[in-house]
C-alpha cells in the first residue's frame, strides 16, 4: 500500500454526514445529507521555524489576494509554508480510523462502529453514545528535541461565513462552526487561541495576536506547545441537522431527540472520547491482527467508511426508526439491490436496521402487478418491492421508488423480479440468522406471497424467470447491474438472476425446515432442483461455460453467475453450495464455468489483471467482485495461488487508492485502467466484510 | 421605464426567503436565508402551435444534452420554442406585485405586504395571514382567438433533486418541491400534467404522457387550456426552514410554530389568495394613485420588494419574537445604520419590529467603553451599540457585532458614535411616533445614559464628537460610509455626524418636553444650539459650503450634511428644521451648503447627472440620495424645478434597472455608470418610503 493519496469517508452511525480527508490537494471538509467532498482548505499542522501542514490546503495565495483586490507581491508567506509532499507521509487507513505521520506531527480521526444491539433497547445513554452526530479528531506535536516553543495548527476553511465557538459562552469550547450545522471544537484551555477570518491562514503568518474577523470563514487554532514537550489534543467534529428532514414520510434525524444542538454534541463527544477511541481502537487491531493480506484489510477498511457516511436513522412522527443506507453519489434511499449486498454487514452488526428496511418495503414500497411474456400476453403477477425507497431526504410515494419509469429497457427500467428475489434473500437471511422469532411469524405471510410471485414469473415452469413486470410499459426489466451490457443487465432469462433465484428456494427450503414446515421445505426443495436442472441444462459442454442470457444466441461470460451461492452458505446451508451435495450438479457447473471464464482475455481484463464482471463489459463493480472472489474461495474452494489472489486483490486495492482517488469507495471502475466509470462515494463495497471470518 | 430586464425579489413577511425574477437570459428561483439568485431555469408560458416562453431560461440544449453524453444534432427542438425578447414584453413593477405580459401570456407575482399591529397582540389566524412564507404567482393565458387547444406552462429548474408535489397523498397539491425546504405548487386539477426530469422542458417537446423521472430537477406543470376560451391559474411559492435556524441566540421561523410543513403553508395561501390579492391590489393602486413621478413609483416598488425579501421574524426558546432586518449580500443582522435608515419604513408598517431591535440593542447589543483624543489620550466614555447583531443566521456575543475589529480606521472599523446617535434618533421618533408609553417609561434611563455619553465624546464642549473610542485601539471610529473615502468615511470632526448629533440632541429636545420634562429638554436645546453655531462657525463663507471633515485642511463638499435633518421634520417638529425656527442658523447654512455643492462637477456627477454623495468619491448610495432628496425637497423647499427632479430620479431609476440589473436593489453605484461598488439585493433603499406622502 504505497498510495497514500485519497479521499476518504470519516464518520458516525446514523448522521447522513462526514468529513472528507486525504486525497493530496484536493482539501475536504464536512458534507451533511450527501457524501461528496466540498473540496475546502483543511489546514492541519504545527509551527516551529517554519509553517508545516498536511498537504490538504491550497495555498496558491496569489489567487486568493486577488479575489480580494489585492496584490500578490505584497504576501511571500507561501515561501515560509512547507506542505509535506507524498514521499514525506505516512498514511495508515485502519478499520476506524485513518491518520497521518508527517514531521514531528501525527493526526488521526476515529470513524467508531460497532456492534449495535436492537435500537429499541438501548438506553438514553446508550442512544446518545451510539447517535451523537460526530467524531473525535487527535492531534500530537512532539516538540522534545526543539529547544523552543513550537504550535499545533489546526483549522479549516468553512461556509462563506463561519463562528467562534468561544462566541457561545454556554459551553467551554474553542473552534469553528457553521451557524447551527457543523463545525469542530476542542476543549477551552489558555494555550490555544482562535483565528476567524478570509484568508486566516496567510493573515496569521506573521501576527502575535488573535484575527477576529467574524465575517470570515476561516477558523484557525494555533495551540502552544512548549520547548523540548509533546501534545497531544482532542477534537470533536460534529454535525446538526435540526428539524423535519425528510418529505413524503416526515421525520427528523433520531439524534435531535438526545442532543440540543451542535454545541452539546461536541461536549459529548469529547467526554466521552475515551470510549470512541477504545472502539475503534479494538476495531482497528481486529482488522490487524486478521490472516487478510494488506490489500484485503485496506480495502475492507475504506468501504467500511464509505458505508458509514451514508447511513442515516430517523425517528418519524410516531417515534419510530426508520434506517435509511443512502447511495452514494446518486442518493437513492435503500436502494434494494444495495440491501440485498448491505446484508453481509448488518447481519454481522446490526441485524435491526436490516429488519426495519425489510418493513418499510413490505408496509409502503410493495406493490403488486401482472406480467407479460416476450409478447406482450398479460399473466396474473404478484408481490414485489420497489427498487428503491426515494432520494436526496424525499421518501417516494408509496409503492413507487424514485428510480424505476415505464417503458425502457435500459437503465431506470423496472426491477421487479430482482427486489422479489432480493426481499426473499435478506428476509431468509434476517430470519434464519437473527433469531428472530416474532418477525418470522409475523413475515410468514409475506414468504408465501413471495414465493407465489416468484411462480407467476415464470411461464415455462423451468424455475427461470421468463416474464416482465406489466409496470415495464413497452420496455422490459432490468437488473442491479443496469449500466452493464445486456449480459448482465437484462432480468428476463438471466444467468446471474436465475442463481439467485434458486439462492431464494434453497433459503426458503431451509426456512420452512427450521419452522418444521417439512411440507413446504420440499416443495422449495422441488424448485430449487427443477431450476439446479435447467441451469446446468443450458452449460455449453464444448466451451465450459453457461450464457449470461438465454436468450438471442447470447454467448457473454459473466462472473456474478456465482452470486447467488453466497446465500445458502451464509445460514450454514454449506450442502446447498457443496459439489457433494444436493445440488451438486450445478455447483460442479459453476466451477467449471468460473474456471473457463477466469483467465486473462475474459472475465480477467487482460491490461490490468483485475475482475471484470463480463467479458462483454468493461464495466466491473468492486462490491460484486469482492462477493464473487468470497464465493469462489470460499463456497466454491476455487484453487487459486496465494499470489494470484494477493496480485487480484492488489490491482483493486489499486484502482481505488490512485484511478478513484478523488471519490472515497468507488464501485463501478472500467476494467482496464481502474477509472471510476460511476458509484462514487458508495456504501457497497462492504460486502468484503464476508472476507473477515 | 422603458427597461424591462432587471432582476427583483418576491417574498413575504418575515421568512428571509425570496423568489428572484426579472433580469432576461439569468433565470432566477428561491433563495433562502439568503437574498442572491440561483439564477435556475423558470419556465412560464405556453404552448398552441409552438412553445412560447418568457426569456428567463437558457436553453442552450446542446450544452445540456452533452452533460448527459447525448449529441446536440439528436434534438432541434430550440427551433420549436420561442423566448419571447425585450421588445415583445410588458412589465409592470408595482409596490406589491411584478407582472409581465407577452403574446397571449399574463404572469403575475403577487408580494403582500401591509401595516402589521403588534404581532402579540394578533390572533393565530392573522399571525398564519402575516407569517406564511410563501405568496401567489397567477397565469393567465387567453387563448380566446384559437381554435385549438393550448397549454399553459408552468415550472422551473429546482435543485440536483426535486419531487412532484403529488407525491404526497395528503394534500391535493400539484407542483413541484426540493425535500422539505421549498417549491411551486396549485390545486390538483385533471386538466393539470405534472413532469419531472433532467431536462423536463426539452424531454416534454414532443410528448403527450408526463415525464416520470423522479430523480430529476425540473418540474414542469401543462394546464389545458380550452380552444375560445380563457384560463386563469393560481400557484403557491413557499418556503420552510424548520428547526432552530440561529446560533448565539437559538431561535426558529416564528411561522413554523404555525404551519407543520411546506405543503401546509401552499395550502394555506391557495386558500386564502383573494385575501392576499387584495391587499396587493390595494398596495399597488395607492403608489399608483400617488402624485409622484414613475420613477419614484418604481424606485419605491422596486426598494420594497428587496426590503421584504431581508426580512426576518424569529421566536427564540422563551417564545419571544425576535426581528432581524439581513444585510444583502453581506448577510449582516440588524445592522443599525441600516435599522435608522429602515426607521421612516418600519414606522409606518411595523413600529413594533423597531421597537424589537431597540430592545435588543440595549438588552444585547449595547456596551460601555471609555473614549481616546487624537494624542490617544484616555477618557470616560459611555453606552453604545454594536454595528450588527451578526451575520448569516449567526448571533454574535454579547456586546459584539460581526463587523467591527480593533486597529482599523477604514472598513470593519468601530461606529460607536454613529451608533449612539443612532439608537437616539430611532429611540426618539419610536418614542415619539409610537404612542408607546410602556416603553418610554422603560427607557428614559437609557436616553439618560446616550446623552451623558455624547457628552462624553465631545471634549472641547462644541457638540462635535472628536474622540474615538478606546475598542479601536490604534485605529480610529468610522461611519456607515465605510467605503466612501474619509469625507464621509471619518467618524470624528465629521459634518454628516455632527448633523446627526444635532438631530438627535433635538429629538431628545421633542421627547422631554412631550413627556412634561422642561428642564431636561432645555438642556438639549442648549446642546443642540452650541452645535448648531459650532455648524455655522464651519461654513465657508467664501467658498459657501462646510467642509465634510473638521480636520487636515479637508475640503470634501458632501450631500449628506442634510441627512439629520429628517429626524426633526418626522417627529413633526418643524420649528427646528425651519429657515425662520429656533435653529434657524444651521437651517440656512445647509440650505446654502446644499446649493454650492447640488451642481455639476461638485454633487452632480458630470457624466450621468445623478446625485453624488462626495465630491471626492464616485462612490454614491441610493438609500441616502432619496433621505437627502427628502430633506431638500420636503424640509429645505430647494427651488428645483419639476423638470430637473424628474431627470434626476430617471438617471437612477436607469441605474437600478441597467448597470444593475442582476443584483435586484442596489445600494452603492458608480456616480458616472451606475455600476453596481456594492450593498447589491439591499433593503435599505426603502428610505424612498419618505416620498410618500
Amino acid at each position: 500500500m504505497n498510495n497514500k493519496s485519497y479521499q476518504a469517508h470519516h464518520s458516525s452511525f446514523g448522521a447522513y454526514a462526514s468529513f472528507l480527508l486525504g486525497k493530496i490537494g484536493q482539501g475536504g471538509g464536512f458534507s451533511l445529507s450527501d457524501v461528496r467532498s466540498p473540496n475546502k482548505n483543511i489546514y492541519i499542522g504545527y509551527k516551529n521555524r517554519m509553517m508545516n501542514l498536511l498537504p490538504f490546503a491550497n495555498l496558491d495565495f496569489g489567487n486568493k489576494l486577488a479575489e480580494f483586490g489585492l496584490e500578490a507581491s505584497e504576501n511571500k508567506n507561501d515561501e515560509k509554508i512547507n506542505l509535506f509532499n507524498e514521499d514525506s507521509i505516512e498514511r495508515e487507513m485502519k478499520w476506524a480510523s485513518d491518520s497521518w505521520k508527517a514531521g514531528d506531527l501525527s493526526f488521526k480521526i476515529y470513524s467508531p462502529f460497532d456492534k449495535v444491539k436492537d435500537i429499541d433497547t438501548l438506553t438514553k445513554e446508550e442512544k446518545k453514545l451510539l447517535l451523537a452526530p460526530g467524531f473525535i479528531g487527535e492531534i500530537t506535536l512532539d516538540n522534545s528535541n526543539n529547544p523552543g516553543e513550537a504550535e499545533i495548527i489546526f483549522g479549516m476553511q468553512l461556509d462563506e461565513n463561519a463562528r467562534l465557538l468561544s462566541d457561545n459562552d454556554e459551553f467551554s469550547l474553542l473552534g469553528g462552526a457553521v451557524d447551527t450545522r457543523y463545525g469542530f471544537g476542542c476543549e477551552a484551555s489558555e494555550e490555544i487561541q482562535e483565528n476567524i477570518d478570509w484568508m486566516t491562514l496567510l493573515e496569521m503568518m506573521d501576527k502575535k495576536s488573535p484575527l477576529l474577523n467574524k465575517l470570515g470563514n476561516e477558523v484557525v487554532l494555533r495551540i502552544k506547545v512548549k520547548p523540548y514537550s509533546k501534545k497531544t489534543m482532542h477534537f470533536a467534529f460534529a454535525t446538526y441537522q435540526g428539524g423535519n428532514i425528510t418529505s413524503g414520510i416526515k421525520s427528523k434525524f433520531a439524534y435531535t431527540e438526545l442532543f440540543e444542538d451542535l454545541e452539546e454534541v461536541m461536549e459529548f463527544l469529547l467526554k466521552n472520547k475515551d470510549y470512541y477511541i477504545n472502539i475503534c481502537d479494538s476495531k482497528d487491531k481486529e482488522l490487524e491482527e486478521s490472516k487478510l493480506n494488506e490489500y484485503r484489510k485496506f480495502l475492507i477498511a475504506h468501504s467500511t467508511h464509505s458505508y458509514y457516511a451514508n447511513t442515516e436513522l430517523l425517528l418519524d412522527k410516531d417515534n419510530k426508526y426508520l434506517w435509511v443506507a443512502n447511495e452514494g453519489e446518486y442518493r437513492m434511499m435503500n436502494t434494494f439491490d444495495l440491501t440485498v449486498d448491505h446484508l453481509h454487514w448488518e447481519m454481522k452488526y446490526h441485524p435491526w436496521t436490516m429488519k426495519n428496511s425489510l418493513d418499510l418495503f413490505v408496509d409502503r414500497y410493495s406493490y403488486d402487478e401482472g406480467v407479460k411474456d416476450l409478447e406482450g400476453k398479460k399473466y396474473k403477477g404478484g408481490i414485489s418491492f420497489t427498487h428503491d425507497m426515494g432520494v436526496a431526504n424525499m421518501f417516494s410515494p408509496k409503492a413507487y421508488s424514485s428510480y424505476e419509469r415505464s417503458n425502457l429497457s435500459g437503465c431506470f427500467g423496472y426491477m421487479t423480479a430482482e427486489q422479489l428475489v432480493n426481499w426473499v434473500l435478506c428476509g431468509a437471511v434476517y430470519a434464519l440468522n437473527a433469531g428472530d422469532n416474532e418477525w418470522v411469524n409475523n413475515n410468514l405471510d409475506l414468504f408465501d406471497k413471495c414465493y407465489e410471485s416468484l411462480l407467476a414469473r415464470d411461464l415455462n415452469d423451468d424455475g427461470i424467470i421468463d416474464t416482465d413486470s406489466l409496470r415495464c410499459g413497452t420496455g422490459a426489466e432490468i437488473t442491479t447491474y443496469d449500466s452493464l451490457d445486456i449480459s448482465l443487465g437484462q432480468a428476463r432469462n438471466n444467468l446471474y438472476l436465475a442463481v439467485k433465484t434458486w439462492a431464494a428456494y434453497v433459503c426458503m427450503e431451509d426456512l420452512y425446515n427450521k419452522l418444521g414446515k417439512n411440507e413446504k421445505a420440499m416443495e422449495m426443495q422441488q424448485k430449487a432442483l427443477n431450476l439446479c436442472d435447467s441451469l446446468v441444462e443450458k452449460f455449453d459442454v464444448n466451451e465450459k461455460y453457461i450464457p449470461a442470457v438465454f436468450e438471442s444466441g447470447n454467448e457473454s461470460r459473466i462472473i456474478p453467475a456465482i452470486e447467488g451461492l453466497v446465500f445458502p452458505y451464509v445460514i450454514g446451508d454449506k450442502d446447498a453450495v457443496s459439489e457433494d451435495g444436493r445440488y451438486s450438479k450445478l455447483v460442479k457447473v459453476l466451477k467449471a464455468h468460473l474456471d473457463t471464464i477466469l483467465v486473462k482475455g475474459i472475465c480477467l481484463d487482460p491490461v490490468s489483471g483485475g475482475w471484470k464482471l463480463s467479458s462483454t463489459s468493461n464495466n466491473t463493480w468492486m462490491s460484486k467482485i469482492f462477493l464473487c472472489q468470497y464465493a469462489a474461495e470460499d463456497i466454491l474452494n476455487m484453487d487459486f495461488t496465494e499470489e494470484e489472489i494477493i496480485e487480484w486483490d492488489r490491482v483493486h486495492a489499486f484502482w481505488q487508492t490512485v484511478p478513484c482517488n478523488e471519490q472515497c469507495a468507488t464501485d463501478q471502475v472500467h476494467s482496464e485502467t481502474g477509472k471510476d466509470l460511476g458509484s462514487r462515494l458508495y456504501p457497497r463495497l462492504v460486502t468484503n466484510i464476508l472476507f473477515m471470518k
